[in-house]
């Protein structure tokens, strides 16, 4: 079960180092594309876009639709909150062990003061 | 410049894209750590953890210092602010489109209910 969750962050940050993918989630967070549309906006071909986008979904980054001919994706917000969980769990345990430390040495600070 | 800057992104996503490299930060938002604790807690070889070091460092998520023989690492606050903002902005900016799309469906109810 844990490692299971390491893969999936392996796969959700993997999928966030590159710069056409991310570029792809910015244009989706203001509104949904199509495939050809994705592609003309990446100045990429459609299947190098249909490459990115599977591991986009595969991430839950991404969903897509397909009606007729033309598959349309929209932003997964799945993805996106649980890479910003993990990264807000590790900002706050960093500062509540700040305030520990500072609250020692404040400590230390009254003692030798006393 | 901008170039620049997708590197880096690219850089600190890939640094995250990985179990070992995401434990250390995990401990180390606990108090600093030396080489050699590190690599207890993972249960890797020092060398294994000093390349996973060099990684962290690159991307501004793990600074360290040597004193003596003995290296100590702690938390760079630089590379999980830069992730989570980034992150962020796409969350804001999918939200803000989420509400406008609200507000036009609302304004369409109203409109065919008059």
């Amino acid at each position: 079960m844990l490692k299971r969750k390491a893969e999936a962050a392996d796969r959700l940050f993997h999928a966030l180092a590159d710069a056409n993918r991310r570029a792809v989630i910015e244009r989706l967070t203001r509104g949904p594309a199509t495939v050809s549309e994705l592609a003309a906006h990446l100045g990429v071909t459609v299947a190098a876009t249909v490459q990115h986008l599977q591991v986009l979904q595969d991430s839950e980054l991404v969903r897509s639709e397909k009606n007729g001919r033309v598959r349309t994706c929209r932003i997964d917000p799945a993805g996106l909150r649980s890479a910003e969980a993990w990264l807000q769990r590790q900002r706050t345990a960093w500062e509540h062990s700040l305030d520990r430390l500072g609250a020692v040495l404040d400590d230390r600070t009254k003692e030798s003061g006393s």
